[in-house]
């Protein structure tokens, strides 16, 4: 489930993605409508593909899930979705095992499976966008926290004074190095009225300073908050992904630059800061993935 | 291994503790007169207590340990062991299997074990002195990191043009809510020349302002660092320990506004930041359960 539409995919054991669907129906025709068609969707892919080889579907969905019960506890822009108990409906339907998994934690798994962090069992995702969401993986799997709630990192403090957010924080790495705030400096810096982050870009690839200056300074909040980061964790890989990432040689060497000077443990342990793989196909990954985890997991545990 | 000498104590596998004793030999030695002291000790409690009930040795150091060689690799206040095969060096004497860990480590482990949190799998603990160190369990296992060198909570940044820190950064919260950093505002503050935490904290009880204002910014300070841990964990349990915790009174207030008001998931999912239990014991507990929590493990993987 995306911000406002639907996508479905069949991906194989191995990673390959076998098919791929759009929904129809906007998101904003409220769950039960969204739900039929998610059951429209994977039901056209099983058609193509044959349904014995279906092993459980996952699903990325934009808001806090509880994990236990499959009920979106909220979504900040779809409110409708809350309590929805999304879970229970589609398996009713399709006789499937069914995971619901917020979709910044999937889409850290989906790197993590057949993307950039292949190699390792640990990262940390950072995904810039309106906002900036987060997904944490420790030792391979999805840290959830007690309810679910876990790498809200787009909220840890880079500016304890600083601009005020809605979560009620001030200074919120969002606030400095999300596609939204690269915008709002865009126009504090009067380079237009309504201007975009890729506006901003733009200007930067045709060397105007003041967007320059946008860029590093949305380098530096990043990597005060990948500093901590790397802290607390000392994880081998940090990943970035989102609409910024094209204006990395703009953000990185100032966002390097920090980390380099705030973390000894960046400097004394291998650690790898990089842009994410998949793009916007690593929450269709991830989610995918989810149910062949489990299955693994569930095996384990039976031997 | 304490900062300057050693104690070692007998538990039992209920996390009573049978016996206790305390080395002769200052850490100063040198890494082969703390092993025989350590050796003699363990020997002591050995035949106090009868051999055959030994399941195995853990030991806290306050130092960077790579834990799969069992090397101490880095302890800023004792050079002498960085390089130090500690663990191999008992393992030959005593024959019996050592585990070494990090002392903060070891005693967010041994609060989880028979402290604060044992009704908990996932915690933090603080552990405010000198600088501030750090535990992460996370579903009852220590976190470590890559290189054992996770938790370093002392180095987040809580005031990006802050302070200098000896790690490189600036602004750690280690500089602004340590119990050195109490003093140091104490004596910014003009209280005395050579005020320690403990003066300062004396001066609150007697209602001093300054004193007041000095536990107050503290407590700001730790409320940035552990709203941040909250929205990136979203951990039920947050632990403070340490010689500041009796001014809990003083600095707890401003902590506690700092983190309801930096942190949604802290308003919405319950959150408990509370002073340790076990005081300077959770480091002997938790490094005691060490064996205990292998030899689970170990019976685990075999069935």
């Amino acid at each position: 489930m995306g911000g406002t539409n639907l996508r479905a995919a069949a991906v194989g054991e191995d990673g390959t993605m076998l098919d791929k669907v759009a929904g129809s129906t906007p998101l904003e025709a409220g769950p039960d409508a969204a739900v039929a068609d998610m059951v429209r969707l994977i039901q056209e892919l099983q058609d193509r593909l044959g349904k014995s080889a279906l092993v459980g579907i996952g699903i990325g969905v934009p808001g806090f899930i509880r994990m236990e019960t499959g009920v979106i506890v909220g979504w900040a822009q779809q409110p409708a979705y809350a309590g929805y108990p999304m879970r229970d409906k589609i398996e009713q339907r399709l006789g499937a095992k069914v995971i619901l998994e917020n979709d910044a934690n999937s889409a850290a798994l989906g790197e993590k499976w057949i993307g950039a962090g292949a190699d390792v069992d640990d990262l940390i995702l950072l995904t810039l966008g309106t906002g900036i969401g987060g997904g944490i993986i420790s030792a391979g799997r999805i840290l959830h926290g007690a309810q679910g709630m876990a790498a809200e990192l787009g909220h840890m403090t880079v500016s304890p004074n600083g601009y005020p957010c809605g979560c009620g924080n001030r200074g919120c790495v969002e606030k400095h190095a999300s596609a939204t705030a690269i915008a709002a400096m865009g126009r504090l810096m009067n380079l237009g009225a309504n201007l975009t982050a890729e506006d901003v870009y733009k200007l930067a690839l045709d060397g105007n300073e003041r967007a320059l200056a946008i860029f590093r300074s949305m380098g530096e909040a990043l990597g005060i908050a990948i500093a901590s980061l790397v802290n607390i964790f000392n994880f081998p890989l940090y990943l970035l992904s989102g609409g910024p990432i094209p204006a990395w040689q703009f953000f990185a060497p100032s966002m390097l630059a920090e980390v380099e000077r705030r973390s000894f443990t960046y400097r004394s342990s291998p650690t790898r800061i990089e842009p994410a793989k998949l793009g916007n196909e690593a929450g269709l990954y991830g989610a995918a993935y989810l149910p062949f985890q489990d299955a693994t997991l569930d095996a384990a545990k039976a031997r």
